[in-house]
């Protein structure tokens, strides 16, 4: 929820609440396969009592959720009545939420996307939306610009972790002599973020079976969100050496499977966020 | 509408499409700014009337339309159920649909992505969607898989016209010494075409205004959709470089803005439609 009196960025929200809670962002994905191990319907109601029983077990344990847009996208606007409803409770249980939409385009189309997933006004109102850059960081800067007059954040995928992503993401710019892609987005992010109008809001999704790689990822001054740690395969050493000197409680760890396969009732989930959330916190201590 | 009898790619419907009708591709855009001139309320309903005027006034003209997704999600799940009946009322009328929704994921979630926009059951189904490659072509192929099964397609963002865009997709992999990520891209898109369970599936994005890259665009085995011909920037003889050798029917010339400019009356729209078809097969005519 939106704090009152000064204006807080995205970036120290997050932080504010990594504090209280830990770094847990907890995904909320219904997909086919987690919906037919909880024994729900394989539709838009399907999704949303998946969804909603996901922020009654997280509401205790987990401060930031993540609810991926494609499996409620999946069953058209039923589906997207449904995120509405996880979305606004969510809201309601105070927690901050990442829609996880992954938007990319230019112009007065990205702005409807901004509008859509960041205007306050907008039944899919998030505190931050995902987006790629495909089309260059300055292709997201309507949602830049909205994420800042409105305290919200831009979650930019720059380095993914599936293998898939690597050869364009290490791609070298100025015909083959600048730095990698990866590299030189977080630059201009970072950018972005030194400024004050701008401050805080652009954080990258970095996955947590990477090396290291140019960028020094403590300059960012924004958030981080991390799939990958723990059970998905990156380690507390890697983990440390990649996010090495980052300020305290901007770090995010995305957890989704390992928590959603607990199973369907409220006291299981819950109880494998706290689990999730102890294991986080470990393997991301700086010392 | 899909064929009966022997299997159609995608690639064979729109060359089919062209040939009838010619290759304007008309951009179903309901901005807030279109939405004022056309006197609609800026509303799930105003999008909705839109849609639906603009599929009266292209059906006998134009064979490609393509929504723009972003301009009904900002309605949220009203705005969602608006373009499903657009989109009903597309199919209905014999057009072929590329929904403009630039998703990008991996995994089950792309697949998810995938399901929402090209699966027949699906209430936001169509005939093609766009999809962006930041992940790494391979990331896009739950999508390719789908589609191929479908005689649908996936028209990917390659080369986009906007200035932002460049350094990234033009940043040579191999450590520098490589292809650039646009032509690496539209290399493996070649090969993914040249088979014959993925023939025709994936088309390219490719910016009017660009020079030619690398790649031979005529051995790319599936279509382009172009933006930027004529009133946009993309000169004739631009156009007429750039897409040299293309075989006769896969390069759509995509027109929003010029055409919907022309207001909210449908005999209005029907004129612009036909001018802009007139002037788009002037500019991509042979010789």
């Amino acid at each position: 929820m939106k704090q009152t009196g000064e204006t807080s960025t995205f970036s120290s929200r997050v932080v504010a609440a990594v504090a209280r809670t830990g770094p847990l962002c907890a995904g909320i994905d219904p997909s086919g396969s987690l919906l037919a191990e909880w024994g729900l319907a394989d539709s838009a109601s399907g999704v949303q009592t998946f969804g909603l029983r996901c922020v009654e077990a997280f509401c205790d344990t987990v401060a930031v959720v993540k609810p991926q847009v494609a499996f409620f996208e999946r069953f058209g606007s039923a589906g997207m009545a449904a995120l509405e409803q996880v979305l606004s409770a969510a809201r309601s249980a105070g927690l901050l939420v990442i829609a996880d939409a992954k938007r990319a385009d230019i112009g007065n189309t990205m702005e409807a996307y901004a509008s859509a997933w960041l205007d306050p006004a907008s039944p899919l109102a998030a505190d931050a939306m995902t987006a790629v850059p495909y089309l260059g960081l300055g292709s997201l800067q309507p949602a830049i610009d909205l994420a800042a007059r409105e305290g919200k954040g831009v979650v930019v995928v720059v380095r993914s972790s599936n293998p898939e992503g690597r050869t364009l993401q290490e791609a070298r710019t100025g015909d083959g002599a600048g730095p990698g892609v990866e590299d030189l987005l977080l630059s201009e992010m970072a950018a972005l973020n030194a400024q004050t109008e701008t401050s805080g809001v652009l954080g990258a999704v970095i996955g947590a079976t990477l090396e290291p790689s140019g960028f020094p990822l403590p300059t960012l001054g924004g958030i981080i969100l991390s799939p990958g740690i723990g059970a998905q395969g990156g380690t507390a050493e890697g983990v440390r050496r990649l996010f090495a000197g980052c300020p305290k409680g901007t770090v995010l760890a995305n957890v989704s499977r390992s928590v959603l396969g607990a199973g369907g009732d409220v006291a299981s989930l819950r109880e494998a966020a706290r689990v999730a959330q102890e294991e986080m916190t470990g393997a991301l201590a700086s010392d």
